[in-house]
């Protein structure tokens, strides 16, 4: 049986990108793998496979005693069914190291960037390996979403070289402007329902043993949100009810450049011990917030130690 | 503060290499680094530093609230005191992955190679900086001992490769004989107490609770040994009555490729569960087995289980 390349829960655009170009990679290289993915591709993610000619990864949602290679996390709260029977042979990430450990030697390529596709670009080029112009394309755009078009603090130089390079292969001439179409797909709210929206980029974290859950939801422009707030803040306490201590909903602005966070949690004081701003009732506007990654989870394991 | 470069406790001439070598790469990179040591050299790594003209690092054993780089180790049973509260921004390693988490994403290098120098041979590759002879020669020795001169299951053509290469660059002739000199540094018996011959090469594990340590001495004939066995003995039952588990100590004959290990364990039925071989009395042979990493962790570990 093939080896599975696959991301985390609730897959972005990253992670099912990463996951399709590392197994583009490593099958050149002579392994027997397949891309997949912890569900359904978001609007997001259909429209770049779209655009350039992809198809998505099998839905895969128990590995139990399989070969698995992971790409976008190294959590087990992200990690599917069995992991704990799965053979994890290797790991491609640019978040902070998780809790998932193994038994034996495994291939590690995890860089503090904006994006695992901008680290799947370097391992390539060290392979020497040549990035096909569709897997490219993909690729592209999954750093200008993680990245928020070169926004977002997690931006590093690295990413915004790949992208350079990325681009040129996949024959993007406007790079910007295929980031704005792509965020305004992400932006579209008509017709989702409100689990659907604050699940479209979600994630469950162990935090000194109190499980938390992170979405985001990243729009052009946060009044676009107002009829929503009601619904998203219902939906994140019903999330709450079963078994976790918190859940937050980040309502980032990419214009305003920030982050409105809507609050359900046991301790609704964690959020002022985290950012030193106190809620206005169960929400807070946090100026120049717009990573998950590298300010909201840090900030939130400190407050919770 | 220069963040520290350093490898696990009891370091071996991988983890006194890799944090040399590793240090200089990213001094060249532009870092603020300096390699460091939990303990000082082996007979084995003086006799590398002296051969190429190296100073050892400098011994730092408590890391509280420092930023540090590791080499050679992801697990916290091998890290030092105060890596609680130390910042974690990089891993150079090539053993299964350990326990160790960070808050913050960072730079892992960990492949699935015979020597943690290997590793860094690529790493100099990839950024374009030129390896010092000096350094080369050492790395080259940390290849020789971790491989076993290739003899290892360990050993990779990564490893073989990064070999001859670095043999290049230090401009050593004939390689096997350099690595057969360095063993007999190794195997030198007379004069050391028997602690220091079980801490030689000794590591403790955290196996499914249950604490584990895990001692190795290479020599170039076991019956060199003879003399030893009662002492060492005893040793290790002392080390186990230190709030362990287990504590077993191979003895590896590098010539007859296979290792006697000495066990001394609250369950010894453990050991006929890992490697399907009843132990005579407190010791057993396992022929072909060589590595510690490679062949008798993950057995415990899974017998553990």
């Amino acid at each position: 049986m093939s080896a599975l390349v696959l991301g985390h829960m609730n897959p972005d655009t990253d992670s099912i990108m990463a996951a399709i170009a590392v197994a583009d990679l490593y099958k050149k290289r002579g392994l027997d793998v397949k891309a997949a993915a912890q569900g359904k591709p978001t609007p997001e993610s259909e429209f770049v496979l779209n655009k350039f000619g992809l198809t998505a990864p099998e839905v895969v949602e128990d590995v139990a005693g399989q070969d698995i290679y992971l790409v976008d996390f190294s959590d087990l709260a992200q990690a599917p069914k069995g992991i704990d029977t799965a053979n994890v042979l290797g790991i491609v990430d640019h978040h902070k190291l998780g809790d998932i450990t193994t038994s034996s030697p495994l291939l590690c390529w995890i860089w503090p960037a904006g994006c695992s596709c901008t680290v799947v670009k370097n391992m390539y080029d060290f392979y020497g390996v040549e990035i096909p112009a569709s897997i490219a394309g993909g690729m592209l755009c999954a750093i200008l979403s993680d990245t928020v078009i070169f926004k977002s603090v997690t931006c590093t130089e690295d990413d915004k070289k790949a992208v350079e390079d990325l681009a040129k292969i996949a024959g993007v001439a406007d790079v910007k402007a295929l980031g704005l179409e792509m965020f305004t797909v992400k932006s579209a709210l008509e017709g989702a329902t409100m689990d659907e929206l604050v699940h479209r980029d979600y994630k469950d974290f162990n935090m000194n043993g109190n499980k938390i859950g992170i979405g985001q939801l990243e729009v052009v422009d946060l009044s676009m949100l107002d009829k929503y707030r009601e619904g998203l803040q219902a939906e994140i306490e019903k999330i709450k009810a079963d078994g976790r201590h918190s859940v937050f909903l980040l309502l980032t602005d990419i214009m305003k450049e920030g982050s409105d966070m809507l609050i359900a949690s046991d301790d609704p004081a964690i959020v002022e011990k985290a950012f030193g701003k106190a809620p206005e009732g169960t929400h807070v506007w946090l100026d120049g917030v717009m990573s998950r990654k590298k300010q909201v989870v840090p900030n939130f394991e400190k407050a919770f130690k």
